[in-house]
């Protein structure tokens, strides 16, 4: 090679180098797992970037605590890039000095721990993304040298079988092998021949069978049993005042009781208003337990997943027709395309948070924690450039000539206060305090207010997106935040003329009886009803079954 | 099976129907040319919705003629998704009565006959969309039932291997195979192995070897030799005025002579400035030939593409370091990907309009013509919700508290004329009537002035961004609009006030000398000196073979 070409072609010969300092058995990708040590030490170099899977769901778990247990004087001053941390095992890597670097986008279990940390300097953190963000960067200005991701199954040739939770792994697996990085994959087990090929094995260069499966959590169940009335009677205002207003058709809900409260009334309080078929027909989510009974009763046209969900796995597979399926009969998500759906193709993110200020600003950070947001500030945002029309996006549209355009729904949907009495309405969100003591750029805000086009509350809906200047903004916010300060501040005269002009609309001007806002609509009340819904194809994780 | 299983399962029920009625040879998925029209006529309906792969640049071209030589007694209503309507055999197969309705993203070269057919009523319009929002819809409410597909290569398995222009392959493929569509692809040959795998074969259904390889244009090569003085001086007010201010590191180009003319005084105005290393290190563009002599010189660090260009594959090829590339050597692109990045990832967005309105409304539509926008739209907004910090992202940040955040760049690089002394300025874009008169919702505006950071003309650089107000953005945006109507108007006693509060700069105040702006400072004045900088690599195609 001349030496032209070598100064192209630095990071080819270093993978090159590596890979023939490993000797793997000819003609096969595998390794056993106890040979684990063995592979990280003669792949990974001190200074290198590695991405360790640690996904909104699935963890590369026996890879990171593989990592954490590999010697510091080997191994040193890596730089990770993890968008969810949380295993133990994922801090450890830090104070172990084996890494001291840190990308990530979601640190919820580990947020209390990585705080400290970063306190202590054990951590640097470059910056918390979105998820999306932390995937772009890989092919911009943060690709990997080294990828430690997990799948359920590969063949000798690597080829990867990821099942439902495909998730961030093909994504990952791109950014790091079409830039001469390293791509190293914990497997539950090898097959000969797999369900299906999710990632082509010549993207893969060594698997490693893990003695345990990989981790795994239901993030997306919420058992029934635990929806009261004011989840209920905010369900209704939702679907009167928003869904059925708008026509809302395609949509993406968060994570949480509320939205879990309306896609369990669909069914009954939807029926009745006749609205099946005419609203919430194409959902971008993950396959949410307490969306059967709606899909059972022909609400559901389709879903596309960013993830899977623990226990969802035959019931997916037995309705292909809602569900994106592969040739093996089970879910194939993928984050990064359901981020572009919920981003461009959707008309509405409906979604909670802990706090909000009198601007609309919300936040789900609270004092002490390094947590981050994961996936919901690109589903919570207007796109704000040009894009295809729909009926609910023109139904908000506003500007004139060239200016004039539609809008994406981006709903917060709060009880005035939480648990405990802590009101959700605050004059300024512990988001500001967090972020100026953690020396952040900015303050960790979740959804601006500018992008929020409604509030609901048990007090009523608050139209945001019809306000023509911040103070009308703040007094439609006001009008909805009941008995806290922000309310409580609010001068009660103002609120007729916000309903005249279409800010503001409680129960009655809504249709909504507050009477009938109780469990009896619920169209499952238990994780037992949700089964049953199924015909027994749900099979509930252990910690769920209560009923 | 049960009626119940039945229920659910319709599409993957029809589709095996269809795919038993083909009878492929056992074991094979490989179909000859000249059983196209039995392929076609058994596995489409009439009523399908069939995506019809026309990407940015390359085309199932012998797909889509075999589709418009198909029996309209056999064939008809079908709905064609195609994100770039550029053959006459995608208008062929509406006039021919096969197909009524059309979702788009763009239609350049066919876009007069397009609206033509719109107004005879031989086209419906679902939506002019961005290239990613057409995918996008694809997981929600548009899967396609059948998909028309091409690569470069395929085994006897259907794995595909489609070399530099992956492009959104991938993305339609997963978008149908994983929804019980039918996949079929034409490839320009058969290989026994494939160099890599790009699709694996379990998302493929059929193969179909074209009789000439598909069509692929040289979009994105522009010939230093048509770059004059005034796209210099642009260039060197751009990269003082922008570039070097805020010190954009990672970014996009748009296609054109203007941006061109940046990549190529780089190493020379660039060079002299000291600004090697500090900016454009992080590249989101196709293999532009133009970028190869900063390549050279050691500006770029990384580039990730959308798709290929021809003639630059062994250039990419060679220089691995820079390009993300596949273990066989030659480029891998996703257009999917990389406008994620663009959107998420990057610093800036500069790219060029054929007009602007007085508030900096864009768009490159003119009368008579249903074009659409491709990706511009998605480089060329702030993506407005949170986003991770960078330096240059938060040089623009404005507002304060939770509300406080940074800003991407989008810059806007036009001459206030364009030739035959047609003004770039305008007080109504032509956008608005073509909208109205070809009944859209809204006018087919690009780039909406409130997303547009920055304006670059020949007259100095307009910095939007720090406007408080729309009239103090009208008055910027007039003050570097030179002798246009809007230029005119402007009264030159408040651009005084304007330099002094820094909205706008004029050369003299960047430190840019008028008179060096000549093509002395090009590093490479025509094709030829590209293929001398790139060692002999760069193959130019046969029409820029003009040196």
């Amino acid at each position: 090679m001349t030496d032209v070409q070598n100064r192209w072609t630095t990071r080819r010969r270093e993978k090159n180098r590596r890979m023939t300092g490993l000797a793997l058995r000819s003609g096969s990708k595998i390794v056993d797992a106890s040979g684990i040590d063995d592979v990280l030490s003669t792949l990974i170099q001190p200074g290198d970037r590695v991405s360790l899977e640690g996904d909104n769901q699935k963890q590369a778990d026996f890879l990171a605590q593989a990592l954490a247990d590999a010697d510091p004087e080997r191994l040193h001053d890596l730089h990770l890039l993890i968008s969810s941390v949380s295993l133990p095992a994922h801090l450890d890597v830090f104070e172990r000095g084996i890494a001291t670097r840190l990308d990530l986008a979601f640190a919820g279990p580990q947020s209390l721990r990585l705080a400290q940390l970063v306190e202590d300097k054990v951590v640097t953190i470059g910056a918390i993304h979105t998820y999306v963000e932390l995937y772009a960067r890989m092919f911009v200005d943060l690709p990997p040298t080294v990828a430690l991701l997990c799948a359920e199954a590969a063949d000798e040739h690597g080829n990867l079988y990821t099942g439902p939770n495909t998730e961030d792994t093909p994504t990952i697996a791109e950014a790091t092998a079409f830039h001469d990085g390293i791509v190293i994959v914990q497997v539950n087990r090898i097959m000969s021949e797999l369900p299906r090929v999710d990632i082509p094995g010549d993207w893969v260069d060594v698997v490693v069978v893990s003695p345990r499966p990989y981790k795994l959590e239901p993030l997306f169940t919420r058992d029934p049993a635990k929806i009261g009335r004011v989840e209920i009677l905010k369900a209704m205002l939702a679907i009167r005042g928003v869904y059925e207003r708008h026509e809302v058709v395609s949509l993406n809900h968060g994570i949480g009781f509320d939205t879990a409260a309306i896609e369990l009334i669909l069914p009954t309080f939807g029926e009745e208003l006749g609205l099946r078929g005419r609203i919430a027909r194409n959902w971008v989510l993950n396959p949410h337990p307490t969306l059967i009974p709606a899909i059972e009763s022909g609400w559901v046209e389709s879903v596309h997943c960013f993830g899977g969900e623990p226990g969802m796995e035959r019931y997916v597979a037995a309705r292909p027709d809602v569900f994106f399926t592969g040739p093996d009969g089970s879910l194939r998500s993928n984050r990064v395309l359901a981020q572009l759906a919920g981003q461009y193709a959707i008309d509405m993110f409906i979604g909670s948070s802990l706090q909000i200020d009198g601007e609309g600003n919300s936040s789900t950070v609270t004092a002490g924690r390094l947590a981050g947001f994961g996936g919901a500030p690109n589903m919570g945002n207007d796109p704000h450039g040009r894009r295809h029309s729909s009926a609910a996006w023109l139904d908000l549209a506003s500007g004139s000539g060239a200016s004039r355009r539609g809008r994406k729904l981006v709903v917060q949907l709060v009880e005035t206060f939480k648990a405990g009495g802590t009101p959700t309405f605050v004059d300024r969100l512990d988001a500001v305090d967090v972020g100026t003591d953690a020396g952040m750029p900015l303050p960790p805000v979740m959804i601006y207010g500018d992008d929020v086009s409604h509030i609901v509350t048990e007090e009523g809906v608050a139209y945001l997106y019809r306000a023509n200047s911040l103070d009308e903004r703040r007094e439609a916010i006001a009008a909805v935040a009941g008995a806290t300060p922000i309310g409580l501040r609010h001068d009660p005269r103002v609120t007729e003329r916000l309903r005249r002009d279409g800010l503001v609309a409680f129960p009655e001007d809504l249709g909504v009886d507050v009477r009938r806002a109780d469990r009896s609509l619920l169209a499952a009340k238990s994780v037992g009803d949700l089964v049953a819904w199924s015909g027994g194809l749900y099979d509930p994780p252990v910690r769920f079954r209560n009923f």
